[in-house]
């Protein structure tokens, strides 16, 4: 049965108008709709269940962000046969970022499913790709891992990433850095030292200090340069 | 065709030993034997192919190291519903740890397949274990992810981890920095202030430093334990 067919449970289901909207979204209808249920749910809306957890959609991003980590894994192996293992991590870590899955998800309108606490402001934008990374897993839990592939496959990397950008594009160390820092809690600060007057010889020395901590320095008549690579410099002591 | 019968073409195969002996310790037949080859090359065996990249075993070990990892992760998903996703992440990576696969390898007897420069001396012992990953990262690539997941459940998990030792076993934080402190290649070392003269009230001020820098200290009236605990608070500070 071709996948695109309307299974007649779908016509009765209570859920019709979702299958009918993630069908439009994914190219198939779902199995088990309540996974997906899940996948969309944010820990602000989620009620608890059992020992403290939560029906939130955290347990599925687990899941589904080793799916895609695998997936790409594969078919870098497969896309770049004559490079190191060192350049495929690099690639893969590009792919796999907390912007790429944001951006996928903003591409998908995943923010229309997404089940949060309306009440609540400021919540961060990697609401959207956790859910994404969330859906993954459920269409792992419903159709296997030969069916989120192909999905991965034909409707993701070929369609939303573009592979010369991300093989060209340079890592953002300072991002990179401030992600780690926001998830570990950390205070930081760059402290900026300037020599020379005239603009055109502007040094700045600039320093990122985390918790008391030099943990980068770095020189350059480009502030912006500097604390980028004062920013790689700390990424390699954190070994991020 | 049940996997363990033999097929014909391993009869007339120049690796018969090999097929052979492979199929006792993985308990199949390989497909494409020249996979599992690969897996069992150490670089220091290794012959250039093109563009600086060797035909050793790094690749795959790239690509096994994601398919256990997902393996893992829907194991723990399924096996601990009502744990969240911190669990979860926790108990992977006592699994999924150098000393495990180096711990598996050794079970396996996979030495006896390792093909290495023998003139060199001191290999670390990890070499073991990142053969098994890429021995993984084969047989997914033979015979596809549901198989690698049941080989893996049935011929690894359930027979050689001790899941309720993973459960309650501490993680050893010193061991877990030298690592990394080893693949990252940084120079460290534990610096020991004792205060007390009778042995019995002896506290130890120990402090961790790397590249000059303290990443860590802690105060225990046990050595050991004070560098537990600032191994600990620098693997926090590093983020592993």
């Amino acid at each position: 049965m071709p996948i695109f067919s309307k299974p007649l449970r779908v016509h009765f289901s209570p859920d019709k108008k979702l299958h009918q909207s993630l069908r439009n979204i994914l190219g198939f209808y779902p199995g088990n709709i309540a996974l997906y249920k899940s996948a969309f749910r944010h820990s602000s809306a989620a009620s608890h269940i059992k020992d403290g957890v939560k029906d939130s959609n955290e347990r599925l991003e687990f899941l589904g962000d080793s799916v895609i980590g695998t997936v790409v894994a594969d078919y870098l192996f497969k896309k770049f046969p004559f490079k190191d293992e060192g350049f495929l991590t690099k690639m893969r870590s590009k792919m796999v970022s907390r912007n790429q899955h944001n951006t996928i998800a903003n591409k998908l309108g995943l923010n229309n499913f997404i089940e949060r606490d309306t009440d609540r402001r400021g919540m961060p934008s990697s609401i959207n790709g956790d859910a994404y990374e969330a859906l993954i897993g459920a269409i792992y839990l419903d159709k296997g891992f030969d069916f989120a592939q192909q999905f991965l496959l034909t409707r993701i990397i070929n369609v939303h990433i573009d592979m010369e950008e991300v093989e060209t594009k340079e890592v953002d160390f300072k991002s990179k850095f401030i992600e780690w820092a926001q998830k570990e809690k950390k205070d930081w600060t760059f402290e900026t030292a300037v020599d020379g007057n005239a603009a055109a010889d502007k040094l700045f020395t600039i320093q990122l200090i985390v918790e008391e901590k030099v943990m980068g320095s770095a020189q350059h008549f480009s502030k912006k340069r500097a604390e980028q690579m004062a920013a790689e410099a700390a990424c390699v002591l954190i070994g991020i």
